[in-house]
């Protein structure tokens, strides 16, 4: 229904530029178009003026890569945070997802992760600005939050590779059973990792009071 | 993660904007709005244009109701049409769809179906206009193409009632197995249906060939 005949053109035009966008297809930016049009004028208009100014105003930290609103973010500006522990995460959505813990360290986005299928190479992302930053001295671990998917593990293991003389203690975050997750439907991976990597008791019951 | 602490302000109004529009949900708004954001300005920027002037770029067609940039729509407009058939539909996006197919009458859009339970009443739909146009003079048919839902339904039967005293021919769309549809994966009300309101050989054979 997306290419339809009579449509007029500004929402032909809208469909097509919302269709561009990763994740929608042409019958969700469709749909989307159409949800448009019902909704107030004041609210699309509302909508138009934050795009317009989307990029302007959300930018990245000049320092870890993470969103900003000024030139370097909360969390590198915050003396009370361990800047000495980084944790490399690739998006910057990452970086808000594990804010959601207790973590205390500093953060280090790479935007995106080594891919040779896609065309990632090193130099796409943020590893001249961590090079930088290691140069500065006084980071003394770094903590592998890149993705539990196979490009995620490769730029893992490339990091872990690069400052392997460097002084610096390299860790990888857990993988296993994700908390109420039922055996029954998790899958073979993640169970058979879940299994090598069992912790001791009294140590996992230590590490889960802490 | 639709509610993330430190999540930059503009991003943040954005997502709950996006939230606002029916079919999106919280997460739907925080995946659409990074896509955005991953997006060049430029293409954001374009969509914040189509998105400003939508309501004044797309308007609906005093006659029918349909979709128009100028005021009467190139269907109502066309000469070559027969405008003493009308098809009644309950979204102006019903007439695209059925305008894929032969269909040489005219439309006329309610902008919705009657629905008791969200307050829906007649007066909230193009009866009036309707009304209008039937008293204008030269309709001798109107065909009730109101989805084939409970509210739909209910609407085909109230617009039968509306005009039964018009010497209007008053038909509903068929119901039936969708082509290319295998029992198998149908319902039981559409096979039901189906049966009930099976066609003698001849006269199907006949209709398809048309």
């Amino acid at each position: 229904m997306y290419h339809l005949a009579g449509m007029p053109e500004p929402l032909a035009r809208l469909v097509e530029q919302l269709s561009a966008f990763q994740g929608i297809g042409p019958k969700t930016a469709m749909r989307l178009a159409l949800n448009m049009l019902e909704q107030s004028e004041h609210e699309v208009k509302n909508l138009a003026v934050s795009l317009q100014h989307l990029h302007e105003q959300v930018q990245f930290c000049n320092t870890c890569g993470g969103f900003s609103t000024v030139s370097h973010c909360a969390i590198c500006d915050n003396v009370k945070r361990q800047h000495g522990i980084v944790c490399i995460v690739e998006q910057p959505v990452d970086v808000l997802m594990l804010e959601r813990g207790h973590f205390q360290g500093s953060y280090h986005v790479l935007h995106g992760r080594l891919s040779p299928v896609d065309g990632v190479s090193p130099d796409k992302l943020r590893f001249n600005a961590l090079d930088n930053r290691i140069a500065d001295g006084g980071i003394h671990e770094l903590i592998l939050a890149t993705s539990a998917t196979v490009d995620g593990e490769a730029t893992a293991h490339f990091i872990s590779r690069r400052y392997a003389h460097h002084n610096i203690q390299v860790s990888r975050i857990a993988r296993g059973v994700p908390e109420g997750g039922e055996l029954e439907y998790l899958d073979e991976y993640t169970l058979s990792r879940a299994l090598e990597q069992r912790v001791l008791w009294e140590q996992g019951h230590a590490a889960a009071s802490n």
